[in-house]
């Protein structure tokens, strides 16, 4: 028996214990936005401190940032010549409310039906524990062929306001040759899957000023410009009315999609797709089926707009200010920086002299694309399909997340994403629960990867 | 003499008791606005309905309304061939806020170089007091040559909102040949002037509605419209850049700008019209100044805009919503019920089916024009001019008085608008003051209209 085998034979003997540890885990109410429950997240980083300690892991620190600490432990083993690997991952929760729509306690785990239910169970204390386990059984097995850095933060849930910070100050500590995201999911319990492209976001802030204050109407009205009717001018002549966005160059570095993408993302049904978004009418971009628009190009669009009076009735005000949200999803080879640069520009070019104006940046992520035949990606490949004799889809994410480009950004490494979590788990919602079997094939899904991973390094090299 | 210079020369001797029922009436805090006021304004109604009978006024009554009372009362001695003439005016004042920038007691007026400071002594009290002197030195002169009926409303510091249903219901009693509109004034102490002309206003809401909640831009962009680019897109085709309003048939009925009324419209220099509007930059239609484009010429323009997020930082909401409140000004002769169904035919038009959409009117007022060569028009210019030695210059107002449409619309009458608010009167701010001499040349100008009217009316007949 090979030492994998051995190691997924002794993690089928633990399943017990991985249950007891999942539900111990749960048990704590980590919840990050919560101020009343910043001692739980403490204990929850103190639990996974004591484990990683625990199974041998050295340099064991919870740092603490501004806000939550990060969980930092590395295991350095396998040697020089092995590959290290950062494994990121987070330890907090959403809060559970409504409490009233939940069928058991949040943070009193139960299982029914083949599934743990309880807040955080899939998003992600089931796969931080699967990671930990399939570590304890390799060490077990007597071999971790591939060295590890641990880094688990408890802000995810709170949009990681420190983490970028920690990542550029711990850039040395956190050198790593590949990052493994195990906060992803897979697309059904028996199909297996692969997220290996994540749109990004570029998010601004336009706003106009027209003069000193708002005016009446009745005093004012043909007087001076209305900076709502300018920036309706300028949202309109960003993206026509079939969808296609206007801003100079916008299309320029988007990768065409192959025909086994555009395969994979038209698995779902325009019905389905309808049905899922409520809303009216299926629209975009032409040329485009919904599935391929979801994930695989790029958007804009507005996610606010304010000017004026918006109490019911009426004021006859000539608004001073108008403001929009307006963001775009990039999808690969697009860069952030040139679709600011390219905004600012039509800006620039179209906005009248009668108003003064400033664009503010929100949110800048790349997007992110690995290589389907990158030694990464293979090992993951080859690890789902050992454990669910079932051929694995590669697809991609029509959100951002946004830890893969900062990784890919600061400490210049692709992320394999790998995780556990099903559609219908009810994340973030009430009655979040974690499908077992997935869980107990997550473990041996880690454990396959790690020695793929190992193996095909030694090859390539 | 004649009974109108005896009428004068009366008016002129008794100025200390005007001036002394001009404060008593402004240390009433008649706040229509603020409920701990209501009493106040009960004891304004009751002051005026008790000088109406003091004079001799007939049918004196305090006609109660949902909120505050009307005052009538009339005085029909003039016999069935004199004309009839219905006086509008409002008893009810703004709040004195902020009551740290006012240098004397807003309710204890105050005489300082030639003014009566008080909240309420331009808007309008003065305005009322001057009205009712006029008529009682008629009356001590013998003649009042005219019949007269009273509408003294308290609400029209919050919008008049139950007036439009008093008139209706009271069509009958309040039935005349003219109404004179005292809630006025003129363009500066030594500048005597008549508005002529007020602008209507149609005020409507527009709401997209493009599916049945807001959705994740991560999971659903670029499958579903947004709303807030809808509405942008068609806002933007409402107004071109240079100004001009592309609703069709917007301007079909707008009357043009003779040599007279644009000269007199240019009074201002752009830099003035600049300055009073803390503007950064003039705008408006092509081919017009801004005083024209102020008070002759309609306009478009959004008074508020509402979609998504608008709170601080980024949300990644793709909003199901989203709400524009639009607003025109209408010059004679254009028809509110035109411009409402222009809009409704370019709405039907132009918006795509991905959303679905509401349309409600706020408000809908006529523009208003006076004949300048008319009897009630001629009586009150050489009233003015006789008073003040100078010529009387005919203007136009940006806004709509909405009471000068509703009494054309259900009691068929022309208004005269004749009052003496002067622009530095400080009107809905702190230090509102009346300028003495304007007030005692006001109650003289009510004098020489009155028996103008009389005298006019006779020589048409």
């Amino acid at each position: 028996m090979s030492t994998m085998e051995e190691a997924i034979k002794i993690a089928a003997a633990n399943r017990d214990q991985a249950l007891e540890d999942f539900k111990a885990l749960v048990r704590i109410p980590s919840i990050s936005t919560l101020p009343e429950h910043s001692m739980d997240i403490q204990r929850a980083a103190d639990w996974l401190a004591a484990r990683l300690e625990k199974l041998g892991f050295e340099n064991v620190q919870i740092f603490p940032t501004e806000k939550h600490p990060v969980v930092y432990g590395e295991m350095l083993t396998a040697g020089a010549d092995a590959p290290t690997v950062l494994v990121y991952g987070h330890y907090d929760v959403q809060p559970p409310d409504p409490l009233d729509e939940w069928e058991s306690d949040p943070f009193e785990p139960v299982e029914r039906d083949g599934n743990l239910y309880g807040r955080g169970a899939s998003d992600m204390k089931g796969q931080l524990i699967a990671q930990l386990r399939s570590v304890e059984a390799m060490l077990q097995a007597g071999d971790l062929p591939i060295n590890l850095k641990y880094m688990l933060e408890g802000e995810e849930e709170i949009g990681s306001p420190h983490l970028a910070a920690f990542i550029r100050a711990h850039a040395d500590l956190l050198k790593s040759d590949l990052c493994l995201n195990v906060d992803l999911g897979i697309t059904a319990e028996d199909m297996p899957s692969i997220t290996y492209s994540l749109r990004g976001l570029s998010y601004f802030e336009l706003r106009l000023r027209a003069g000193k204050s708002d005016l009446h109407s009745g005093l004012f009205g043909g007087v001076v410009d209305n900076p709502a009717i300018v920036l309706s001018r300028l949202i309109a002549g960003m993206k026509d009315a079939s969808g296609r966005i206007l801003l100079p160059g916008f299309y320029d570095d988007v990768r065409a999609l192959d025909e086994e993408e555009r395969k994979a993302m038209n698995a779902m049904s325009d019905d389905w797709w309808l049905e899922q978004s409520g809303a009216f009418e299926l629209f975009g971009e032409e040329g485009f089926t919904p599935g391929e628009r979801a994930v695989g190009r790029p958007t804009l669009d507005v996610n606010g707009i304010l000017s004026g009076f918006t109490g019911e009735g009426s004021k006859t005000v000539l608004p001073a200010e108008a403001m929009a949200k307006i963001s775009m999803r990039l999808v690969p080879d697009q860069d952030p920086a040139a679709v600011h640069a390219s905004l600012h520009a039509y800006l620039e070019e179209n906005i009248p002299s009668t108003v003064e104006w400033t664009l503010d940046e929100h949110a800048s992520s790349k997007p992110s694309i690995v290589e389907r035949d990158s030694v990464g990606m293979q090992a993951a490949v080859t690890a789902l399909e050992d454990v669910w004799h079932a051929p694995v889809s590669f697809v991609r994410m029509g959100g951002s997340i946004p830890v893969v480009g900062l990784i890919q950004e600061i400490l210049n490494i692709d992320t394999i994403p790998l995780g556990f979590a099903l559609p219908d788990d009810n994340i973030h919602a009430p009655n979040e629960k974690q499908n077992l079997t997935t869980f107990f094939r997550g473990i041996e899904a880690y454990i396959r990867f790690t020695y793929n991973l190992a193996r095909l390094s030694r090859e390539v090299r």
